[in-house]
């Protein structure tokens, strides 16, 4: 009697045993299958903006990728991306051999799925032009093969004269990923300062991959010009970052817009609303970077209070990191922990000589420009 | 001129250097160093109430555990506790040749590093009978060395007279955990039942480590008894849990109490509002059990639909699980995704023919009796 | 002067800084990067044979595949295979509209990969008629166009006969992977006896990705049939395996090989001296499992006795596990250690009476019939 | 009747449920659990030397540790360790109030332990003097009570006397680990000079935790001192070392040894046949480290030879790493692969133009002093 409503219990709990049988006798051993999920990069809202997670930069075996274009948007959902554009070399195709050619056509595979999968996908090309001038990036175009006609080396004007005129975003990719032999691989050239001038090149590429250039920073700080990270990803993400180990995430631009849409992420873009997000570190204007910082983290009160020999207090607080950002902190002023190390999703002890109105903190885990770091006071009470 | 720019910021960035010098020539090698962190368990609030980590059973070498008091404090902060109890043995001190046997010291030697950690520290004891009737933990207890005279056999009543007389909360430990041979090991006996018409036996330990106790969840149900989870833990958490899994964690009681502090947990234990979390598993009262679900799941609006050749309209939604928690359901009415596994800080997409109100899903990772589900009608929209 | 010394000395310790400088002011944000190695997958020698690992199933872009063919060479050799064969459907290419049709290209594009990978890179395809027959591996084949005229579906007995007579040698795919509905799904039908009467049909693909055909491993050991287990990836390996839990590995057919080459690979196949390895499990003729076992697993020498207070003497041993397989064995027969789990890489303590010639375990990872587990006898010294 | 196999299979299969019943309705969750193992730490013989893995400093509650003796000897059997020593303070106990003064109670509880798990424990302690001279470690003491009466401060020369009298093999420890303002904290001081001309030190702790002591390496190898590795654990090695990582391990001292067994590490020890291994690095005297790395590293066969455009023919070999050691390699002379990490148990591909006899690598893993690397010769065939 006893036995039975054990074993009752028993098969209750068996529903996610080891092997299932399919079919009629195929036993699925799933103990080593990946688990489905789509991970939720936390975080919160930033001055009422939502912040969205990014990719405008990647391939797939229409040019010099790897995979079909189904892996983009598969890679993307299991990241927790909100939003990828996938762009072909417009004047590179390797593959042309074995591919169509048609320049939309890796777009286009992947519209339906992305839809199904709840991503922005916003249509983009790579515009890639010999260095100098390097290779720029189009979003928002609306037909990637109204562009084929200027792919001649003499034409890098009318390249980017179409693209914006097809009503594009331009960023200039990775200045300086060529050797600097290559004159002007790294240099603020006339070519780009005619297309700043002529505001026919938006934002810049700090950040390729695991690549900072720290020198494009400062560029666009100095010329307002959208900060943008990616990974120009030609092979799998999961060949190319170590995604077993804890907080590591692809490269990413952190959008804040005002809703989840290719229209909130042009907005955005247009007004420069955006932070490069790389390994631990974090790329933008100061502003932006330090209302993330903001948004992410918060100071308990006072838990606990403590009198040392001399008669002086130190208080007690908990500082916690609510996003799945990473921050680190070291003492500028003030008397207080010396270095604190914010885990994503995690909290520290910080304590503090009583007394003190704030703590201030340089955040080493940011850049505002290729030789600052964000700094930030915290208010003690 | 160029070159001495790089290294400037080369040097910035160096600051989280593999190699740091400290005092005079000793070189730290901290690749292989754990971090130090608290790590943060997700979980939202449940109607207005906070919902606290707890552990009240444990044990340090001054009975039979492995380590020093210390050790349990830091446990629970690298593992995001609020509240823990260390409840030494009364009757079994093995290592009393060695370790001072005043029975309030582990709770003693705990106290200020809780406090600097922001831990909860309860007084507790375990009261170690012979089984039947086993064994019994007293929470809030004022003084463990008031309980000594009675640790002799015959007197299972007063050893429980005395800790009521205390002002504890009492509940009942691993009911099973003796071979069936011994007669009343497994049974609801008259003592205990004299003890719970008397009102002095206020919850039951439904799961102890990795054990679940099912017929001891239905006793605690049918007479609205607190269900409690502990980890009774001797030895190391780190190793006894997997803890470098994703997911992984201790088991713990789930509070949901007014504040973060004795009192507030003294009210939820009281007022029974608690759910037990072992390994993927919630176990408790169904309506704790369901406020937690719905405080954790959320359901987007519709973001696509699609329609098949016959006409079929599915709508798409994502389902997304905010807390760490793990839940998995299975579809018992309605026509959508039949199986959903919501790993923690995850969603995943839930499909579901248009023209529903809503879908039926059996939460197979709770129990809200030893052989029963909750079940959760998810809202279409 | 003595600082100076230390700074030399931390310049030395610098080598593997978390950035470095590259081209000029570019910063590589290295720590997020996977390491680029090719694990090895440790396996002793078995009887004097090597043992290969080996995935004989595989598509890429090129038919219904969603990677280029480098990506299979890629993995291969991350995951520490030694050959691989990529079996392109040959009647079935959803990408037709867009790739090469040339059936050839894949193997063709992934030749010089391969070799500079220090892969075996076996030419080979799927022979895929409907169900039933269902589909088969033809691997050593000399050119997949030869095949193209024979995918009319009233062509099953042609397509085998084509590449039998290319020299060919024949594995039944997945039996079993359609629904019970269709018939002849899962029976051991006519069309396959005749081809196994006129030897056409070699080995039999047991374990498909994570789903054992458990009927078929008995088909295979009842008509000596070589034992085979394949990945049939479609997707990214990274995708479908949890790789980054210990031990996970793809699922593989282990050869026992004179030497590491295809010419090996063909006499082994040819001869029978295979395992499937998926999961946990092994899958193979008993000889073969057992063979595989006696290399892997290892007896120390008593280390230590214990008696106990009714004379009993216990000897102490260490049993090692010197391979990256696993080994879970449950006693059968004598006085010891009731459960090892051997995990890859690891020894147990396995305890003994004393005066036992040995002790008999069921090693129930093992498979060597759809109902029966491996025995072994552990002799005691 | 088919049912009926295929349920009978899966009971079969179902030997490793998720959960399983024990006593009477006990379900046990196991899927959280540590697996319980002992991992083999792979090194290869060296010269006909075993390579043991030791650890001889750590403490317990019995003096400032936070674990009970059995703790170290789990701790060291989970992680592969050959032997330990438990080397309590003699001079410092703040434990006293609560545990058992006896010097010699840890070492006894552990013994029969470490018997069980077939660990080599040596008795050994902490001759803990004020700074400077520091601590000094005596291993293969036979009473450590004997000691108790020179621990009065001006007894420095008395207590090594006593140790040394005793038949101790004596190591400095750590030097360094104090501020420099405090005189001779970190320098070649008389009193060690004096103990050193009269043979009564006999090794240097270099490596300590995760901190390298530089300048003690080059006193070691300017003496002849043995080389010392150790983690002077007071805390968990849980919690010290982040052990979920790959090829993470607790600092140690690899032993060449003739043989498993007390002795053998004694005449290893006094022979100097020693290197510390911390983090990534290994430390020791020229003819160790190499003979360490030629254990551990084997170079292929050419496997693959490639001609460019310019005639110059390259050549593939396969190089690996069989140890669990870690070694990362930078080119110093020849054409080649200009750096190569070797992994724990991973293979890379190395090129180098044809005809060369050889490449040269520095080991920047490696420290033979504390300014300089080992050196290899790669010999080509």
């Amino acid at each position: 009697m006893k036995k039975t409503a054990i074993l009752t219990s028993l098969l209750l709990l068996g529903t996610t045993s080891l092997f299932s049988q399919t079919n009629q006798g195929v036993i699925t051993l799933d103990e080593f299958r990946l688990p489905s999920k789509r991970d939720i990069i936390h975080i919160p809202n930033v001055n009422g903006f939502q912040v969205l997670k990014c990719d405008f930069h990647m391939h797939t075996v229409f040019t010099d990728g790897h995979v079909w274009p189904n892996v983009r948007v598969q890679e993307a959902w299991k990241e927790g991306l909100d939003a990828i554009s996938i762009t072909e070399h417009m004047e590179y195709q390797p593959h042309k051999d074995d591919v169509n050619t048609d320049h939309n056509r890796s777009h286009d595979l992947a519209v339906e799925l992305a839809k199904e999968n709840n991503l922005v996908l916003i249509k983009g090309t790579e515009v890639t032009r010999n260095t100098p001038p390097g290779h720029f990036n189009a979003l928002f175009i609306t037909d990637a093969n109204k562009f084929i006609d200027v792919r001649d080396e003499d034409k890098d004007q009318e390249s980017i004269d179409r693209v914006i005129n097809d009503g594009a975003f331009v960023f200039w990719n990775h200045p300086g990923w060529k050797d600097k032999q290559i004159p002007g691989s790294y240099e603020w050239i006339p070519f780009v300062e005619k297309l700043y001038q002529e505001k026919k090149v938006h934002g810049i590429e700090v950040v390729n991959g695991l690549g900072f250039h720290s020198k494009a920073l400062d560029w666009a700080l100095d010329r307002n010009l959208t900060i943008i990270g990616n990974t120009d990803m030609h092979n799998l993400i999961a060949h190319s970052y170590d995604l077993n180990k804890e907080g590591v995430h692809r490269t990413m631009t952190l959008i804040m817009s005002k809703d989840r849409s290719a229209q909130g992420i042009r907005e955005a873009l247009n007004s420069g609303r955006t932070v490069a997000w790389s390994s631990k570190y974090l790329f933008g204007k100061e502003e932006h970077v330090k209302a993330l910082f903001d948004a992410c983290v918060a100071l308990s009160p006072v838990f606990h209070k403590k009198t040392n020999n001399k008669g002086v207090v130190t208080n007690y607080y908990e500082i916690k990191n609510n996003s799945d950002l990473y921050f680190e902190l070291v003492l500028k002023a003030g008397k207080g922990t010396k270095k604190i190390v914010l885990y994503p999703g995690s909290a520290q002890t910080l304590t503090a000589e009583a007394n003190q109105p704030s703590l201030t903190y340089e955040v080493v885990s940011t850049y505002i420009r290729s030789d600052k770091h964000l700094n930030v006071d915290i208010r003690l009470n």
